[in-house]
């Protein structure tokens, strides 16, 4: 089933003969950052990830240095937030053109400082090449606290799936960017959930992060624990108010927002029903309000009330769409809106 | 001193905004790896370090996928084997032009699957994008057992300067890659003293791995700490002989290639003299025998017989040439021929 996404197939492929070493608590695609026991009688676990930004650069979806240094920090602390750790640091590689200006480099630094103290984190180290592209390479490092962590697997039926914030910035940003239609600039910036995963994982029966959409995580969630999601009536009010203003003024669907392959930075996770009380009294306590999705099904699909009705999408051939992103944003954008009119007529 | 090599002048640029954690032990330029202290409480440290393959491959002197895998891990696995850390695992991130096939993907794979097996490691995670031209990113993490590490600051006047290995084997690569007069094919594919770093860590008083070439770690260390070197007047011994006979063929002086700035990823490592003998009887134990070099000197500056006299080095001038090297390997050898030219006839 994990083999039916084409990304996932080609990780797989990637790392077959690869052996893994016994200090590697999670199994390959179980976790957003791989948790790693430092040694035997080590009282913490060390929670590690690298992530590149480079189809964001190359399409023009971000444009901006300081957004480029600020998401190459932001993208690996995700991961890191996903599994409940504390960020120690982050290693930086960066490939910059000959042509990139020294005021372009000041605003990708800029962007990276202003990220890591936005999370309290650090800088350990880097290297730096010339090439033909600017490409960004993060590695965050971060620990777990007396080997506490949460991972992609053992969510149960019945377990409520929650979001740490409204949906939908990152595909809005992506609209707002190809396809703008309005005036008024759209901001996108998004800050890791660092203090919510702390508290994530010492409640939640999953946890994963939103870089490639919702939809996307929510079917990777599904294939891992062979159960499914319902998303509530009234989803559409859980939707980012500018994200939804933006799809209207552009006539696309809502359920569009949380399809499309760019992310919104959030975390989803799932909490067991005899939890949840105490798990929303931690939550307020740091002053954040958890905003409720829907629930675990027993089912593997994902049903979505859309146009009055509740559909069971196909997320497989969506998140296949997005392998073939190299041919053009357009075309992607296109396929997208043929499943949303199939979805209207039928 | 540190801000007249381009290089180290450019560092100190990007990272003028970003505040060091309370937690990295060194100082910047001052380890090939950071070295992270993880809690308060923590028994040992860890050490992390991040290395891209861009150039070699841009410039063709890497092209077999194999190697570029290789190096990958080999690169970043040096800096931690130059500090004395045992390595945990690496993380590799690969950018992936459209036109690169299966069968070279499948090559590269094995480079890396390889170099991890060589050196007992593993890997710990990575991403891929799609970009025009092939780079790969490794970040490796190891552990300093009971927080012990070298750094590239202690040495002192008087103490014995020792290699790893023989020399010039990266620089003779790039001949024979570049400006190949020889049939025979160079065998380039170097492994990470790990076993080395972890004697040598408990015993000199400073390391640093050879990847940018000899001359410029010996420069390096030098600027660091304030100490010259004097080479022994054999030193044309410790050279690699396939390494010496392909640059005779090339009318190329020995010198050179210790100067070139591709390395043979050897550590360069001093011995404080009252610890020599009980140092050389441990490397005997793992059936190592340490190439000795030479001697730190008081003043700051990098002493070679080279032509029947004691030169001393134009190392500033050499290093920097490196920074052109966007403007064509020709116009890079040729810089160097001009220097040992000088050389030749002063």
């Amino acid at each position: 089933m994990i083999n039916q996404i084409a990304e996932n197939n080609f990780i797989n492929s990637l790392i077959k003969n690869f052996p893994r070493s016994r200090l590697q608590i999670n199994n390959v695609h179980e976790s957003d950052a791989e948790i790693i026991e430092t040694a035997e009688n080590s009282q913490d676990y060390l929670a590690i990830t690298t992530d590149s930004i480079v189809e964001e650069i190359k399409t023009g979806l971000y444009d901006d240095p300081y957004l480029i240094g600020w998401m190459s920090v932001m993208v690996n602390l995700s991961d890191l937030a996903a599994v409940g750790s504390k960020p120690l640091g982050i290693l930086v590689s960066e490939i910059l053109p000959s042509n990139f200006s020294s005021k372009d480099l000041e605003k990708l630094q800029t962007g990276i400082s202003d990220a890591c103290k936005m999370c309290n984190t650090f800088i350990f180290g880097g290297d730096t090449n010339n090439g033909d592209n600017l490409i960004v390479t993060g590695t965050a490092i971060g620990i777990l606290e007396n080997k506490k962590f949460v991972s992609r697997i053992g969510l149960q039926e019945n377990d409520i799936l929650y979001s740490t914030g409204l949906l939908g910035k990152g595909n809005a940003f992506a609209i707002f960017k190809f396809f703008n239609s309005m005036n008024k600039i759209f901001e996108y910036q998004p800050i890791a959930k660092i203090n919510e995963g702390r508290i994530i994982k010492d409640f939640a029966s999953a946890c994963m992060d939103t870089s490639d959409g919702v939809l996307s995580t929510l079917d990777q969630l599904m294939r891992l624990n062979n159960k499914g999601f319902k998303l509530d009536d009234d989803w559409e009010n859980k939707i980012d108010k500018d994200s939804l203003k933006l799809a209207n003024s552009s006539s696309i669907h809502p359920w569009l927002l949380l399809a499309g392959y760019h992310g919104e930075f959030e975390l989803l996770f799932t909490i067991p029903q005899k939890l949840e009380s105490e798990f929303l009294m931690k939550a307020k306590g740091i002053n954040w309000i958890p905003i409720k999705l829907g629930v675990v099904i027993k089912e593997p699909k994902l049903k979505i009330p859309i146009y009055r009705k509740l559909v069971e999408i196909d997320s497989t051939k969506i998140r296949n769409l997005s392998s073939n992103l190299e041919n053009g944003i357009d075309l992607y954008l296109k396929s997208l809106l043929a499943i949303d009119k199939e979805m209207r007529s039928n």
